[in-house]
């Protein structure tokens, strides 16, 4: 009952000692990096009581805790069912999709835990962790998830791993560039996560160009089920953005608006995008994959602004024409890419998280320079954007440069750690597929005989099997 | 490998200019009228540091984000994939039922939050949005999402589009009337929600009577995989209802008890469903479309007395005797409501909502009238009820009155709302499918080709495809 | 088109009057019960306003709902769709094992709220119940839920249900030894839920075996889509368990600690999975046995550690070990107690529940005897141990003592409880399926004609579906 296959091209992507060394070396350093500097920050320590007293809190409902932990689960939630189920639309690589986004998510949030610790939350000697550091963690896996996209069905686990080793690193040093250096604002990640992510993700795939792809481009389409299980991703992304987006804002009215603004733009973003699924298409007829991605880039698109004064009709402005743009590059720009640039993006990352995240980091950009204190109420203004201590005097149109310069950053990094990740892939030890094993998951998965086959035999007991 | 179709009778399905005509047009009269109508609430506006001071709080954990929040994030779920996924029971109708859900919800949200804006937060001119106004939008979407199910697989986008535009209108004014001019209680919506919505789509479904239906009838059933899909939205609708129900009760005492009362109901409701099931089938075996739809009726059933004290055991009785309703009506009343009555319910809406909305009405009133000072103590009782300004002075059997009252207007508003919103769909205008093209994604969508065919071509590669 | 079985040896799998029966009498009692003994705790009930000015509480939001809440309907996400999808790996069993496992689990939630409540909320003749109580209610079913994954596809819903009522019965006899005699902490229920649950269930379908379970040996194995189901129900339980493990702790730091330990043991976890699920195959490809199953096990066992001091390296290291302690059981372990000790367990729960769960009972006693005021502080110390009233005097290592003592009454009660189910379950009396009609849906369930068979049709028009 195996499948027939080119055996003569095929490539060693035997992973029996490959990849449970790299696998248990990388945890054991885990757990020696954890150990040696990771503790519960205050508000997670048993001395607790004490803190309470310091900080003149008389209840337990003000430890950050019962701010943020909803939104994080609903974040962790994204990272794992989200991307992991967006993946499934390939006929036959449902395993690898959500196997692998799991495999190189529970390591990248070890990694980030640690690389975020050291930059934001390292203090006389230790990491001191509580659950905002989950969320930013989860956030930093996201733009590899993001990345992962360009290059799935075409890539070994360990390659995965490689490549989530080193954009964790990459994007905590961009992240510190921008939050601490730049002081920009970037709650919802439309830079530091989609940007960043989106342009790594697609410079790698670029260097790993596949010239003979097309041999398995039986394999590069969707099936109907497999839509239905994409779907599934599709819908937590989109239900639980707004938590995405304001996750880790400030308490408060910051919180609240990030979560309405997100809410807006997601709801128009549908519209414009069934819209021109519509009207791209001959027969006027619906396309699966622009329902599973465009509706989501509303979302990507008010990540940096979703905190600020947007406003509900601007956070419908930035989903209507994300939704417009998204379907509009699925249509014409993937296919440009790839024949052009030889760019093969699998999961079309640059129409979801690249074009989106870049209009986010501008829109960003735009609603921060026109900030008043009128808008905003002189409290709210300072709070806003944390004009505090060394920035007490910076003005919002400034800070609008600044933002603007956080764009360009994020794309710098991106292109040159994309080059050098690519580049370190691109050595033949890591045990990634020939072109026509591509997005099959019996390279690496253990798959079961098809249910097909057996319903077969069963309604047609007579004949064999495989003539 | 196109399918066969009868192409003689074939209605003109072409959606090319139709459906993104009305998206993109009525987007952008989103956007106007949110620039001129919506803005932030005080809760989640930048001044939130004055208003703080104003309404002497001490913590920004009063933010009502913080209550609400967690609520809103299950309502949003039911709505997306619950009433999404529970839908897709088809065979042929996965993508158009949580695609066109999707649709129709991301419009509706829009448009609810304006009409219910301005009837319950228009100040100044200004429509102030917070998280209770995202709650109360998606709960009013949750009514069209009921009313699509009666029509599911019948109707072209637009025409879904138009019933979206007109019910929510006519939900907001019913509403309004209950709400506000008879002051009658109703939580998690068993009059507002349930009942309307449900007559609403029967009426709907009625007037749009297709006598030839049953040239679509191998369509109209399940597959064993879409039955599995379909209880992905059961169970998401099962587990969040007690979310559903408490989400925009009083904080404190209302939203706990209205969680108990749901949980209660929901799990007694579970057991009957079963014990019908098997017992109404001759070989005495489960029924699928029972256990994904009469599990849930529990829920519905506790929408209006699931804040007020109806106390667990109640609860018990409500969910015990719904679940036999609810699969009773499955195997008898739908038949006779299309061979008699020209009801054609793809859903079995009638048994799922209608019904048991009714019940939670009438258990609403009963348990209104039922209430006195000593059960809820002195507070408590003019809190549940507010009894406050010029309702100062209602007794708990005045109240039961005017629920009950409520029960009969959301009944004529929905009769008299489905027979216009009827007749406007059956304009020969919209697109619909002709009588064997229903329930059928093939007309609106692209579908991928099957993965059974291929998988076919796999296991026996000397066989032609299509002989 | 009915599928050939072998009816000469069927057994009498009529459930048209046993099952109503059961179901409709058992819930009559729950009613009756219900109205006797329960009621809404202080927190839930009208007379609330009242009971905050005597708690001295300012505001609402102190409500333990506000505490718990979202950790709640988390974990009612794990139960219903977590326990539920994961069993789904069955290619012909999928109605049954999320069908069952919500009807075991509505009932098992009632029952629990009533046997949980007689031993710890009963006040004055009444047990008050709030929204800890529902948690407990979900987590005596979670072991019951186990116990279901041992005996998956081999029992009737009746003895499903007969097991759910004996099971909840000692599950609460055992909890009250352990939390109110032993005056152990089990927050998460390594103990408690898992090392209980599983050894029952192991003993019960010991006592069930059955010599000629390979008669339906076809249809105990998984197919593509099949794994993608359970991938679902993996993935909720793996993002959900810290939660889980959160959910009943002291507010604050406890909550906040077990949130983060269960975090990084289940990240831990993943990594040592997929290294030994690939080191332990000739072919070295995964297999989607373990990456279902054995990546849960570091939430099991930091079920008792994860509110202590564990820290966040701590819990790596726990996680690192159960990843591989669990996939070296389904490997070896399973197969050998299949052949052996003639114990069938259908789901693999002895390398899920079983052992991570005794690691995580002695990982707590560890932990525990390890305290000191020095790293708890030294009213964390006293807090986190609740070493107040008569348990003032106890020391770290006597409660080390005690929490060992707690595994050791654990695995007693589940040996000889599950003897004495197993004895009642194997009456000939419940309507269990035959050995070769086991693992099938067609026993129980009215299922759908297949779609394949459909399919099949379409394309191949001119041929006979069953020649």
């Amino acid at each position: 009952m195996e499948r027939p296959r080119h055996q003569g091209m095929a490539k060693n992507t035997y992973m029996r000692w490959r990849l449970p060394l790299v696998c248990l070396l990388w945890e054991v350093a885990m757990i020696v990096l954890f150990g040696v500097f990771v503790r519960f920050g205050p508000e997670a320590d048993a001395h607790w009581e004490e803190e309470k007293r310091e900080m003149n809190l008389t209840s337990d409902i003000e430890n950050d805790f019962y701010f943020r932990y909803p939104s994080f689960q609903d974040v962790h939630v994204m990272i794992f069912v989200g991307f992991g189920f967006l993946m499934m639309f390939l006929k036959r690589y449902g395993f690898g999709a959500v196997g692998f986004n799991f495999l190189l998510a529970a390591f990248g949030i070890q990694w980030a835990l640690l690389m975020q610790g050291w930059f934001h939350s390292f203090k006389s000697g230790k990491i001191l962790i509580g659950v905002e550091n989950l969320i930013n963690a989860d956030f930093c896996v996201g733009s590899v998830c993001i990345a992962f996209g360009a290059i799935l069905g075409k890539t070994s686990p360990i390659q995965l791993l490689v490549m989530t080793l080193f954009q964790v690193t990459l994007f905590a040093v961009n992240e510190y560039i921008l939050l601490n250096l730049l002081h920009v604002r970037d709650a919802g990640g439309s830079m530091t996560i989609h940007t960043f992510g989106a342009y790594f993700g697609l410079t790698v795939t670029r260097i790993l160009y596949r010239p003979n792809l097309e041999q398995s481009k039986d394999k590069q389409g969707s099936v109907y089920h497999s839509d239905l299980f994409a779907m599934i991703g599709t819908l937590y992304l989109w239900m639980y953005w707004p938590s995405f987006n304001s996750a880790i804002s400030e308490h408060g009215d910051a919180q609240h608006r990030a979560a309405i603004n997100t809410y807006c733009s997601l709801a128009a973003c549908v519209l414009t995008t069934m819209a021109f699924s519509s009207m791209l298409q001959k027969k006027g007829k619906l396309d699966m994959v622009h329902i599973q991605n465009a509706t989501l880039a509303g979302g990507v698109a008010v990540g940096t602004s979703a905190e600020m004064m947007l406003t509900p009709y601007g956070s419908l402005i930035v989903g209507f024409i994300c939704g417009i743009v998204s379907t509009v590059g699925y249509v014409y720009l993937t296919p440009f890419l790839e024949s052009r640039l030889h760019i093969q993006d699998t999961c079309g990352i640059h129409n979801l998280h690249a074009m989106p995240g870049l209009i986010g980091g501008i829109v960003g950009a735009i609603t921060a320079a026109a900030a008043t204190e009128d808008i905003y109420g002189k409290e709210g203004f300072i709070k806003a954007f944390d004009f505090t201590g060394s920035y007490r005097m910076r003005t919002a149109s400034v800070q609008g440069g600044f933002q603007a310069a956080g764009i360009v950053v994020s794309l710098l990094m991106a292109f040159a750690g994309g080059a050098l990740v690519g580049a370190i892939l691109k050595l033949p030890v890591w045990g990634d597929p020939a072109a026509e094993n591509c997005f099959e998951d019996d390279i690496y998965w253990e798959v079961p005989e098809d249910e097909e086959s057996d319903v077969y035999h069963m309604h047609n007991p007579n004949k064999p099997a495989s003539p």
